[in-house]
C-alpha cells in the first residue's frame, strides 16, 4: 500500500486522477436499462405486499423511477475490485523508491477469500509484481484456482482474523511485501470511485438518446452496495458537488447492517458476525470509509433489505435483464424496489417528474451451483 | 403471413431490406468477447478429455479461434424471435389491401409455447393489431403470463401438432386472421436473418479496437442453432457471397440432430420426438429453411453435441460471461469447444491464422428454477 502520507486528498479530483491512472487496466463497464424493472419500481406495491413486512399497514409509496445499472459484474475478474487493486497498485508504484528498492520482486500482500484476492492478483501479474495472496483453507475450489491463474502465491490460514493476519506478518516479515487491505484505505477507496465517474459520464450520454423519454438529464441518485464501504465511500466521492445523493444498501441479517447502525447512532460498528446470502457484505465498514460515508455525510442514507428482498431482486435481474449477479450485488435494486422507507423518500424528493436512479451490479461471481441452492426452495 | 407470392426473394438483399424494415422495432443487441472462453477455444483438448466421448482415440484439433457472441438473449423478450415476428407482421401490413381491408382487427394467429408467442404479440401490440396465440395447456405459467401480458388472445389446446393445428383453423375460420407460423416462411427467416448483418457490422467496428489484437479483418465462420432452422437458414442469406461460412448446431439427444441428418442423407428429416435439454430445438427443420440451407447449400456444415456439452458451454457462459442463456442458444459455443470434427476443420481452413468465429446466443428465457434443476446434479 502506498504510504497514507503520499495518498490522494479524498475528493472528487483525486477520483478523477484515479481513473486516468487505472483507465487502461479495467473496462468502462455498461450501463443497462431495464423497461421491466423501471416500470416495477415506479409502480406502487399493494397493502398485501406489505403484509408481514417491516412496512405492514403503511401506506404503499408512489415514487417515479428510472433506473441505471452499472454493470461491474461485467468487469474484468467479474466484480469491480480490480479498480481499487489497480489503483492501489499503481499509487505504490509511483511512491518514490519503492520499484527502485526491488519492491516488485518483494511483491504485495492481502488475505481475501474473494473478489480481492484475484483482483489484487490480476493488478499484480499486468505490472509484473509478485502477489502474496492469503485465503482461508475453507475457500473455493475455483477462487483459490482462478488466483493461482493468475500466478500469485496463494497462502492458506485459519479463517479467523487473528490467523490470516497473523499469517499476513509473517510473509511480510519474509519476503517485504508491501500490504495491500481490500477496502480501507484511501487508495482503495478513490479507484473503487472510478465507477460513479463513468456511471455519471455514461447516463448523460445515453439520456442523448432516452430510452425512458423522460427528458430528464442527470441521475438524482445513486445506491451503491455496502459491506467495507470503499465502493460506496469512493462513490459518494465521485458525487461531491455534483447534485447527486449517494446511498448505502446492505442486507439486515443478522446484524449484516452495521453500517446503517453506526450512521444512525453515530458510532462506527466495527465487528459484525453474519451469514447473510450477501457473501460480500459480511464486513464491517472501515475506518477511512467511515470519514467520508459518516463524518463528512457525503451519504445521504443507509438501508437495509431481507434475504427474501435480495433472493427477489436477483431473480429478478437473473431473469428479466440475463446477467449475472451475486447476491451481493443485489441489495441496491431491492432497496429500490421493496425499501418503503426509501420509495417515499423518492416520492418526495422526486414528485411528478421522478428520479434517474443509478444502480451498481457490484459482481457476478456466483457459479450455477449457488444459484441452484439459492432459488431451490424458493 | 403475408402470401408466399408477395415475399422478398432469399437473398442477402432481401436481408438488408428486413433490416429497414424491423430496425425500429428491435434492438440491436451487443456483441461480446470473452478472453477466457477464446483461451479456451484456442487450447487442443487432452486425450483424457475425449476418453468416452465419440472423438476417443483421435488427435486433438489445434485451432485458433477467436469468439464473437451476438446476444440475442439480450434481445426484448429474451430471444432473437422478436426479428422474424416484427419482420413477417411488417411485411404482411404492407400486403395490398390487408390494412384497409380491416386485416389489423382481424388480428394475426399463431401456435407456440415458447419466445415466438410472445415475440408476435409483442409486435402485434406495437402495431395495433390483434393476436390470437395458441399455447399447449402445458405451458410454463410464466410464458403464459407474458403472452397475456402482451395483451394477446391466448387460447389453450392439447400439446400434440394435430390438436394446435385444429384449434388454429378453428381461430381462423372464427375471426379471419392470418397465420404467422414460427419458422417455415421467407418472411420470417429474412427477419431472423438481421442478426447476421448486424454481427457481421459489429465485428468489424469492434476489430479496429481489436480486444485480441490479431489484425485480422471479418469473420470466417458464423454458427448458429437450428430447431426449424428460421435462424440459420436467415443467417446463410445475410452471408451469401461474403466469404463467411455459417454451420448449423443441434443437440444430437434423441434424435433432435435432424437437420444434420438430413443433410448428409440429401433427405429432409420432417419429424422428430426429443426431449432435449434444448427445449428450442426439438423442432425439424423446415421446407422453406432446408431450401437455403441443404438445396442451395449456403450452410458449410451442421453439427450437433450432446446434452452434457451444452449444459457444459451454459455453465462457462453463466459463471464467466455473466450472461444469462438458454440450454438452446449454448449449442453453438458447445461446437466450438467439443465438437473435434469443427475443430480439425477450423485448424485445417484457418491455418496460423486461425478464425474469428461468430456464435450467435439466441435467447436467454431460462428461469432461475430450471438453471437450478439443471446443475444440481452435476
Amino acid at each position: 500500500m502506498a504510504d497514507i502520507s503520499t495518498t490522494l486528498p479524498l475528493s472528487r479530483s483525486s477520483v478523477i486522477s484515479a481513473h486516468e491512472l487505472i483507465k487502461p487496466h479495467v473496462h468502462r463497464t455498461p450501463v443497462l436499462t431495464n423497461t421491466t424493472l423501471s416500470t416495477l419500481a415506479s409502480t406502487p406495491r399493494t397493502a398485501d405486499d406489505l403484509k408481514g413486512t417491516r412496512f405492514e399497514g403503511r401506506t404503499p409509496a408512489k415514487p417515479k423511477i428510472r433506473l441505471w445499472f452499472k454493470c461491474e459484474n461485467l468487469q474484468r475478474i467479474g466484480a469491480f475490485k480490480v479498480r481499487g487493486a489497480f489503483h492501489a497498485l499503481g499509487r505504490l508504484m509511483l511512491e518514490e523508491g519503492w520499484v527502485e528498492g526491488g519492491g516488485k520482486e518483494r511483491g504485495v500482500v492481502t488475505h481475501s477469500s474473494g473478489n480481492h484476492a484475484q483482483a489484487l492478483a490480476l493488478a499484480a501479474r499486468e505490472s509484473s509484481v509478485k502477489a502474496h495472496i492469503i485465503m482461508p483453507t475453507i475457500s473455493m475450489p475455483q477462487k483459490i484456482a482462478a488466483t493461482k491463474g493468475y500466478g500469485a502465491n496463494v497462502y492458506f490460514s485459519g479463517s479467523t482474523s487473528v490467523e490470516r493476519e497473523a499469517l499476513a506478518n509473517k510473509v511480510i516479515s519474509e519476503t517485504g511485501a508491501r500490504l495491500i487491505p481490500p477496502y480501507d484505505h484511501p487508495d482503495i477507496m478513490l479507484g473503487q470511485g472510478t465507477m460513479g465517474l463513468e456511471l455519471q459520464e455514461q447516463v448523460a450520454e445515453l439520456q442523448t438518446k432516452d430510452p425512458y423519454s423522460s427528458g430528464t438529464k442527470g441521475l438524482q441518485g445513486i445506491i451503491t452496495p455496502c459491506g467495507g464501504g470503499g465502493m460506496l465511500s469512493g462513490v459518494a466521492l465521485s458525487a461531491e458537488g455534483t447534485g447527486i445523493k449517494v446511498f448505502g444498501a446492505e442486507p439486515s441479517y443478522q446484524g449484516a447492517d452495521d453500517g446503517k447502525r453506526g450512521y444512525e447512532s453515530g458510532e462506527r460498528v466495527t465487528s459484525v458476525s453474519t451469514l447473510t446470502v450477501a457473501d460480500g457484505l459480511r464486513t464491517p465498514v472501515g475506518e477511512w470509509p467511515w470519514k467520508v460515508i459518516y463524518e463528512r455525510r457525503l451519504v445521504s442514507g443507509m438501508y437495509s433489505v431481507t434475504e427474501e428482498e435480495i433472493t427477489r431482486a436477483m431473480r429478478l435481474v437473473l431473469e428479466r435483464m440475463k446477467v449475472v449477479v451475486e447476491p451481493s450485488a443485489c441489495v441496491g435494486l431491492a432497496v429500490a424496489l421493496f425499501d418503503e422507507d426509501f420509495r417515499a423518500m423518492v416520492e418526495r424528493e422526486g414528485g411528478e417528474e421522478g428520479w434517474d436512479l443509478g444502480i451498481v451490479f457490484s459482481g457476478g461471481n456466483v457459479g450455477v451451483d449457488a444459484i441452484g441452492r439459492l432459488f431451490s426452495e424458493s
